[in-house]
């Protein structure tokens, strides 16, 4: 069936937004509810598809697209190609996820030569010919492909010649305009400009379609991660004018703060212009103040429609309007973008206005906005004057090398430096750069700028509109020249840019987060833990809401410097004993880092995996060592070079062709058991003097690397025979727990064999990705994991985003079948995928009890973990 | 219950092998069909489990073993414990498995010194106190362990004296020896030797069980893969005196020749003995040609037992015997080990005879046998004189440093040397030398003792009874002094042994072994295919009855000596302009290789895996360009060094961390997009060329390392992109496969979906069997795989024989998945467990299609193959 509808028969449809599209959804509901919305048709998103199907449109959609054109005409009282009460319409796109800018739109279709005449006698000429010319404009570079500068710069030659802004342009200037258009068109087509009102129709909407596929959308839509199968909506509206005259104009708002989340209405209107002049950024809008003194009817009409948007939708609009000679029209809503201040302060004013429950709450902010007010702050004692002042775009702090090029953003950060992109204005096509930049600021735009907008969304610092003068490969501003290259700060909350690096700190959870820290701690079913291998860590995840710590890695207690040069007497050994004897030096120093870790955590479990490392990263690396006999060769000092010669062929037999895959962790664990029951006995002993003073802990020994389950079961024997020594030699006897990472994919096979052996299981998420791939993340993260990710080979990185089908599976089973073998197994995570929320949201629905990151990442957890809950049990109520 | 039970009582239960132990299961049937058996009493092998349990012997079935007594004495008519008409007994071991030596044995049991003199007095104190020393000695030695040696001095200070051998000793050396042995037990256990018939009887069976546990008894268990937890029974049997007078003796015999199979009884006789002195080789039995003159009716005897024991067990048998007093006794009847070469021989024979269909002859031959037929053999026009000749006691030859101690062997073995085992005999506790060693030779000892047993199950050339000399670190033979260290050749299968390493050459299939071959091909369901390199290895493949190149890599033509140098530049090329003329240059050489490998397979299937290598394998090592730099710069060549640091900047560029997981296979080729492109034109253009010819052709071109069906799908569409454009340019089309292996974990995880895009799976069990245990091969499988072995860590090196649990299980579920996805997918096995016999059964039972392997392993697979469909079948209607 050709789906096309007018907006009154789609109200009465129960159509979903997937097919209205996002722009369409918005229309249709606003219409249902009585708010003033211009009369359109609708062509649904799988009448997208359809057409890239037929690859063009097909004769019966055109003959109802006509059919329902007849009753826009009944609803306006205006013809379409018409003289008389002309009937103009825009073509509009509209996907059923935002895609801001991505996809095109053509405004005053309908028009010509003949029609823009008689409009001019009955408007004026002014207004008859901005529109023919508005018109040209983007039928010609989005329908006929010409290059859209060419228009651009035909209009700045008028204006210069008049010296006047867009608004102020003459009738006669607009006339040249409308001509030079046509001129351009005919030039670069071989073609007149199409006259027909419905051909012009027919391209227009097929133009729309395929504005699907280019590139910048293609680009996007990778990013965001939205299916190509997705397709867009077309609407087709009948025209209201913000440039017919001083008492028309143009806006967008924001029924609350974008930024703060303030309850008071965000507005920006500009008089005599049509809706993209104030997207553009082109012209400065005047504030929502002037609009309340000049037209008190209209903003009492936008305050009423905010208020009635807000109860019917349940959350903060984003709305384009439009006053046609005094008269109010709704465009479009949508639920409006904001910073994750104003994400939490939004969420929790709804809940206490009653607007929703704390459940909704939770599931209105996206843990990555958490993320951004978890952001680095600039340390205000310690910046001094900025160098330049813009709008707080999108807050959060970072500084990084200034790059203007999109491409070489690219490649700064392919080698991992910070890039601070700096434009005069951003546009679709940047869409990669500012996705690798860690912050972005432009010289020109608004709050509600392309770079504003985008940004917020990715959650990245940028100040839009500061002034500063963009010339070659440097910027200015205030005096101050900076290069490409230099390193620049800038702070997105305050709206400030500062030379040079200034020192960021990190922010407190108070207020709002803590409220909805409150809220999700409530909801959530995972446990949540942290990774932290020092006493430092141990305090920050604490602080951070951790209920235990998940991985201390005792690595860090072996390889900081100034144990290393015990280590490696240890690893240089050249017997049993001899090593030992090392093992016992070092015994009271990781005894120590212990002892503070269990005091910091008072009481709550700390999971210590025993040594994973092969012993070989602890020695020197060998091309250093070969380069340093040589040169001792070349200086004739034969003894020294003999002696280092000693440590080389150490290093050759502990060296591997595969360490990942080598001996590590159990394999090494043991075998050198030496080093298992040091490290059972340096935490036993810390845990027991503690105890010994009233202190509560709760030690947990990992294993790693395990693939078979003898492997553990004697790792365990070692284990466990230590502890009887120690509880011995101690007097005293203390509960832990003994578990095993699971890491390897076999492990995973075989929970149920490991489960006989083990209090606990982490899935090690990071190793575990790698075997199952087969990819060393050192390899190939740099040298192929972008190519594939463009080249959509894989949907995410599988580094940062748990892999469901493969790696997931694995995890999946493992837990099932451990579980039923032990009744009481616990099961984490503790790779870093356990602080990714869409990674928490598997591990939400598999069987897993918590999950472990970094501390910094626990509140995003928190809140991942509780949306997770949350989505999982209305799934399962659907 | 207590099961201990009569022979005559068992033959009536439906007792299995496992219960009653090989010994007593023989002993059973030989009385059920009438043979002539001294009666006795067996205790099951569950007793012994309890026996463990309880760690004693509890009262209940001491209660019961005391009534069968009575049943014994019931049908011998003699009386234990009693002077007159005494009752003597066997207590023996018997495992249901044969351990052949490794379990203990107590002879002549319920003497004492009345009885003795008892004895005495009725047949002459030379048999008595030959009897009661026997006892001694060995009750002495395994039930109250005082060390053997002692008691074996003693024997040869009494042997010397008289100037005898064993048989030949006096009556009063005899009673010497008792006096002495009693007073070496004294001393060493504090304690008389019991005199209690009945507690000498418990204390042994007690010893009998622990004997399960001793050292040499677990390594067996260990090499052989037999579970701790089956126990071995107790047999405990009249005795019988092969001692008794010259008209007595005691043998062994082979119903057939257990070195060619040859249809005639092959027996050892020792008279006025006891079965020990036959096993241990110390005194050198007579044919059996003079017993049929000596005794004849003894003889036809056993000639008749042969022919009935042949016909029950439709199998050779090796079997003891006793002749007391000229009456003829049967002690033991097995399945008798037989070399390769016999059992080849014996199941063909059988087949003939009657006795057995095919498929019964098949299961009859273990692969590991036929595997010995087709170890290289010495190439006798080279071979010179040989320096030393003795028994051929298992086939095949070898060659190898000599070494004489078993530790070192090992040692040695694990430096990857040949070895050569040389020792004056072999007992059971050299089992682990013999194990890792690749030929023993021995000095002393028959066709039947340790030494000669044990390598013929092996399937390792043996010499035995080669009268050689050693004396410390040397043996002599001919005048020749070996060395340890020294390097010489051994050929089993003529008994011969050579100084210096003879070259080997390749057995032929043929007779024998191709009629099994026939039988296996007609029973098998698995496909053959061979992993072939070169066009010599794809000659030999066919050769050996491969049905296809399973696995054809294209490494050695990259990395031939003679195209190295283009490799290198290709690979160091600073544009992709000069990486592509590289590229032309190796091609031509590529397609010549495929092109003589086509015509070689004759129109079977070749598999043909693009490049699988990093490229950095294919430039020199870092270390040696950072020494040669170093040189450099000290000779002051900076020009050279500079140029030469270039390479160092790409090869560090190139370097990986874990090169195993990093950028190879596919993750190559769909970057490097040129040299698939090369390598796939190279074969369609020789395909195409023979095609043109007439020659038929298969190509099969595989892709490695794939972990993601889309790499899969962006592989496909270079090749068949390649492919058009191929059949274009040469007007030809030519069918062809593509698929790829199955070698990282999430490979075998998706099957589903990558199976849309193969028209074959094939298992690369190697690196798949890497990737689920995270064990790197190269670095692990010398520095822990053994140690996994040696503590049963793991059953077995899962690089040779699969680990069914965790990557069968992997295997299982994508041959599965893929099948259900795509109806037509061929699924193979190219990794090295393809060629292992016991994987074999494992793919036979999984949806594998073919398994491909080393072309000298064929003939294995094929048999291997055949059994595991038999068995399979038979598993399958039980």
């Amino acid at each position: 069936m050709d789906e096309v509808y007018t907006f009154s028969e789609a109200a009465k449809l129960h159509l979903t937004k997937n097919e209205l599209g996002g722009k369409g959804y918005g229309l249709v509901e606003m219409t249902k509810i009585g708010l003033p919305v211009p009369p359109g048709i609708i062509i649904t998103t799988r009448m997208c598809n359809k057409y890239f199907e037929e690859k063009k449109l097909w004769k019966s959609i055109k003959e109802k697209i006509l059919i329902k054109m007849k009753e826009i005409e009944r609803e306006t009282g205006k013809k379409f190609g018409s003289g008389e009460n002309t009937l103009l319409v825009s073509v509009r796109s509209g996907a059923p996820l935002s895609m801001p800018g991505m996809l095109d739109t053509v405004l005053n279709l309908g028009i010509n030569d003949r029609i823009a005449s008689s409009i001019a006698k009955r408007y004026g000429e002014k207004f008859a010919y901005d529109t023919y010319r508005r018109f040209l404009q983007l039928f010609g570079s989005i329908v006929l492909k010409v290059d859209k500068s060419l228009f651009d710069n035909v209009v700045e030659e008028e204006k210069k010649r008049e010296n006047v802004d867009e608004s102020g342009l003459s009738a006669s200037a607009l006339k040249r305009i409308v001509e030079k258009f046509k001129a351009i068109i005919k030039e670069k087509t071989g073609k007149e400009v199409e006259q027909d009102p419905y051909k012009q129709l027919f391209m227009a909407v097929a133009a729309i379609f395929d504005s699907w596929w280019n590139k910048r959308a293609i680009e996007y839509r990778r990013i965001y991660n939205i299916p190509d199968t997705m397709g867009t909506a077309v609407n087709i509206v009948s025209m209201v004018y913000g440039n017919l005259n001083e008492r028309s104009g143009t806006g967008v708002a924001f029924t609350r703060d974008p930024s703060t989340g303030e309850k008071k209405i965000f507005a920006e209107v500009l008089m005599n212009a049509q809706g993209e002049d104030v997207v553009s950024g082109k012209r400065t809008p005047m504030p929502i103040e002037e609009l309340k003194a000049k037209m008190p009817n209209v903003y009492n009409e936008l305050v009423r429609t905010c208020d009635k948007l807000e109860k019917y939708f349940k959350d903060m609009q984003d709305i384009e309007f439009t006053i046609e000679d005094g008269k109010f029209y709704m465009l479009q809503t949508r639920n409006g973008k904001r910073s994750a201040q104003a994400a939490l302060r939004i969420a929790i004013d709804m809940v206490n206005e009653g607007l929703i429950n704390e459940k909704e709450a939770l599931l209105r902010i996206e843990p990555e906005q958490l993320e951004m007010l978890l952001h680095k702050q600039v340390d205000k004692k310690l910046a001094g004057e900025p160098i330049a002042t813009g709008l707080p775009a999108s807050p959060g702090a970072a500084f990084g090398k200034v790059i203007f090029d999109i491409d070489k953003a690219i490649d700064a950060k392919k080698r991992g430096e910070n890039v601070i992109l700096v434009r005069n204005e951003t546009t679709p096509d940047d869409i990669r750069g500012i996705a690798v930049s860690d912050g972005i600021l432009t010289s020109k735009g608004g709050m509600t700028s392309h770079a504003a907008v985008v940004t917020r969304g990715m959650g990245k610092p940028c100040v839009v509109g500061s002034g500063i003068n963009i010339y070659g490969n440097s910027f200015s501003s205030n005096n101050v020249v900076i290069n490409e290259g230099d390193i620049i700060t800038i702070d997105g909350s305050e709206g400030k840019v500062y030379k040079g690096s200034i020192p960021l700190i990190e922010p407190k959870l108070g207020g709002d987060i803590a409220k909805i820290m409150k809220w999700a701690d409530k909801y959530r079913r995972l446990g949540i833990r942290a990774n932290a291998d020092t006493p430092e860590m141990v305090k920050k995840a604490i602080e951070n809401g951790a209920e235990g710590i998940g991985l201390a890695r005792t690595e860090r207690m072996f390889n900081s410097k100034d144990r290393l040069e015990l280590v490696r007497k240890m690893v240089l050994a050249s017997s049993d004993e001899e090593r030992r004897k090392y093992l016992e030096m070092i015994k009271p120093l990781q005894k120590n880092d212990f002892k503070e870790m269990f005091k910091l955590a008072a009481g709550k479990p700390i999971t210590i995996r025993l040594i994973d490392m092969p012993l070989h990263e602890f020695l020197p690396k060998l091309e250093e060592l070969i380069h340093e006999v040589d040169e001792l060769r070349c200086e004739k000092k034969e003894d020294e070079a003999k002696e280092k010669e000693k440590i080389i062929s150490k290093v050759m037999e502990l060296k591997e062709d595969n360490p990942m895959m080598g001996q590590r962790g159990v394999r090494l664990g043991i075998i050198y058991t030496d080093i298992y029951s040091m490290q059972v006995e340096a935490i036993l002993e810390a845990a027991i003097e503690l105890a010994k003073e009233g202190i509560k802990v709760k030690p947990e020994i990992m294993i790693s690397q395990v693939a078979i389950a003898n492997e553990l079961k004697r790792a365990k024997e070692i284990v466990m025979n230590t502890a009887e020594s120690v509880f011995k030699r101690m007097h005293k006897r203390i509960e832990f727990k003994f578990g095993t990472m699971i890491e390897t994919p076999r492990a995973a096979l075989t929970g149920n064999e490991l489960a006989k052996y083990a209090d606990f299981f982490s899935f090690g998420t990071n190793d575990l990705t790698q075997a199952t791939f087969a990819f060393s993340r050192d390899d190939v993260e740099a040298k192929f994991i972008p190519f594939y990710l463009e080249n959509k080979i894989l949907p995410s990185d599988p580094f940062a985003q748990l892999d469901a089908s493969g790696v997931g599976m694995l995890i999946k089973l493992c837990a099932d079948e451990g579980k039923q073998a032990n009744k009481t197994l616990e099961v984490g995570v503790c790779g870093e995928h356990g602080g990714d929320p869409s990674s928490i949201e598997f591990f939400n629905s598999a069987k897993i009890d918590y999950v472990s990151m970094s501390p910094t990442r626990i509140p995003i957890a928190r809140l991942a973990a509780a949306r997770a809950a949350i989505s999982g049990e209305r799934k399962s109520t659907v």
